[in-house]
């Protein structure tokens, strides 16, 4: 069924973002009866969602009984699935974290055992907060690979053997409530828009072994045709010295085989460098090592070719590079810079932001917790409990 | 003010597209109380937009009285502005075409002479079907360059010379209404999805003289952050042999200035062709000319390897090109086919149609009155002329 447009969904949302805060400002924003508003502000009310909370000041009249939602009406489990550790964190259903704990695992180990390990600390959190399996009003999960959103299942994720196909919401049955799963850039894109609280048009690169991309068009998530929007690891480079890379997709000089984490670790050990982990190559170029700033300002060189083609085509307002190689931050952005700037036109370059994520270890959670809030308190999910 | 959700544009767009075919049906869509639908109805009606049409079928009680959208309340100027000719349109509200009338111009002529010839086709296409200025509810302007959308004012057009910042609106003053002016190739996007009729991603891809793209995102267009999205000229191509070609725009080996049309007539003289102008090059490859079909899809190529990576990024459900070079059809549309599906991501390359567009000559009249309709049948507008 289409939700209409006062819908008890609408309403929670028009309170929730601060646009309405009395019955009356729901009447004005949406043209519904004031019998209608009432009605639905009472189940919202009885559903616990919204709250009274004393008088405005009148415009004459009496004075109008203030509304606001009630964000601690449930919680919310936002799962942060890396390739090397998960984090799992309860929030309130504004994306405030009651708490959260975080442990080694390896994604290769498939689906079974890492999902056990998720539920276990799920149930660890959960419990070190107080809170029970009941209360928990959704599931949001990030995982580090290409996912069909309206299923949940992984979708021939490169770095996630064996998980291809698989029902992540199923691993959360003791949960009696959705469970929503996307890729981790997608996520750490609505988590940098929640910790910076804006609503425009931005890209979130992150680059970490892989490369890929978060895409915020007016505030939301894109995802495109396929739900593979984003993905620009893959897009080829040239090199200026004809030199062939040979990417673990297959094909030669993508962006990730020349300027991921992967290959920045490959060319500081062929450099000679006495590094195990890309960690330690942008830990040495912290610290000054001449040879590793060349390196990374040298990748962030080569995603500057590839932004500057971005910026050209989508225009954005700010672009936000997270992810493990991001952490390098001058060296890498100093690259970035010098080649969108010499390269996209002067209008799209004009006012651009290019920035380090300023909270990356906290917007896979935040970011989890927004798509599991934003998606359960859409319009038929809360029409169904204001019922 | 901020417009409400059961405003008299919303209820006319619900009937408009079709959702709503009665005071019952707004009622059910917008939640707003029947007293208030009845009166914003009752007001549509006397503005002409909206007429009683005959009896629904019954579900009880009496049968609904039946509303269709009135599509000759009024009409829209649609004016398509070329490098080298004019086309104005008169249409109906619903974009069909009533009259039409084009004419040779030369754009560098500037805004004073050109714009005159605009006001004289405009006021012979107008008496032509019988109507008069007082019946222009909005006019849509399309030019070959970019503008400020929000004052129709060209932005440092590089081939409009004596254009920038010139107030196009200001040419329609005989007309008592809005006057809404973008970039051609944002119009004819639209006027692709309106031929098509379809509301996904798509990407509108023009090669004539220079080489933009139109970006359509759900059924509306995206300007980006300062309106410049879709530049996709001038961006970045390696020449696969070390070639540098300098592009009017002072940069070296943008998209345009080796495969748009003006470098096409350039190879094309170099290799010996008898051809002065780009359609002569494009007749020639229609013919079978072996050198010039090689030439066109070599330019196919190189758009192909720029759109691969467009796509790996956007992941559109279509891509449309137009334009003059498009009219050369299957050699250039190999050309890009084989350089997007050699280089974009099987996920999304998968279901991508590239297609030529089946209306080019249409799309930036119809284009240019959808967006005339689209803007002023906004809710503002309507709200103020249901008043």
């Amino acid at each position: 069924m289409a939700s209409t447009s006062a819908s008890a969904g609408v309403l929670l949302r028009h309170v929730r973002t601060g646009r309405a805060r009395s019955r009356a400002d729901l009447v004005a924003l949406t043209g519904a009866s004031r019998n209608t508003v009432s009605a639905r502000v009472d189940q919202l009310i009885s559903a616990n969602l919204l709250e009274e909370g004393g008088r405005g000041w009148s415009t004459g009249g009496r004075p109008p009984t203030l509304l606001r939602f009630n964000s601690r009406a449930g919680c919310v489990l936002a799962v942060d699935l890396g390739v090397t550790s998960v984090d799992v964190a309860v929030t309130d259903l504004s994306a405030q974290i009651l708490g959260t704990v975080g442990h080694p695992i390896d994604i290769a180990d498939g689906p079974g055992p890492v999902l056990a390990e998720v539920d276990r600390l799920a149930q660890q959190v959960l419990a070190e907060v107080g809170l029970t399996p009941g209360d928990v009003c959704a599931v949001g999960v990030g995982v580090p690979g290409p996912v069909e959103f309206s299923t949940g299942r992984p979708s021939h994720p490169p770095i996630m053997p064996g998980w291809h196909d698989y029902p992540v919401p199923s691993a959360f049955g003791r949960y009696d409530c959705p469970v929503y799963v996307d890729n981790d850039v997608n996520v750490m894109a609505l988590g940098e828009m929640g910790v910076a609280g804006s609503v425009q048009d931005v890209l979130v690169v992150k680059v970490g072994t892989g490369i890929g991309c978060g895409i915020i068009v007016d505030g939301r998530v894109y995802r495109g045709a396929q739900g593979s929007a984003g993905d620009i690891g893959h897009i080829h480079v040239a090199q200026p010295d004809g030199r062939t890379v040979v990417c673990r997709c297959g094909q030669d000089n993508c962006l990730e085989a020349i300027a991921g984490g992967g290959a920045l670790l490959r060319d500081a050990v062929a450099a000679g460098l006495p590094v195990a982990t890309v960690r330690e190559v942008v830990r040495l170029a912290a610290q000054g090592d001449g040879v590793a700033l060349g390196l990374v300002r040298d990748a962030g060189r080569t995603i500057g070719t590839v932004l500057a083609s971005l910026v050209n085509f989508f225009n954005p307002h700010r672009i936000v590079m997270t992810g493990g190689v991001a952490q390098a931050g001058v060296p890498l952005l100093a690259g970035i810079r010098e080649a969108v700037y010499r390269r996209s036109m002067p209008l799209a370059a004009r006012a651009l932001e290019v920035t380090v994520s300023e909270a990356p270890d906290l917007s896979g959670r935040v970011g989890a917790a927004l798509m599991a809030i934003e998606e359960f308190l859409d319009e038929d999910s809360v029409q169904a409990l204001a019922r």
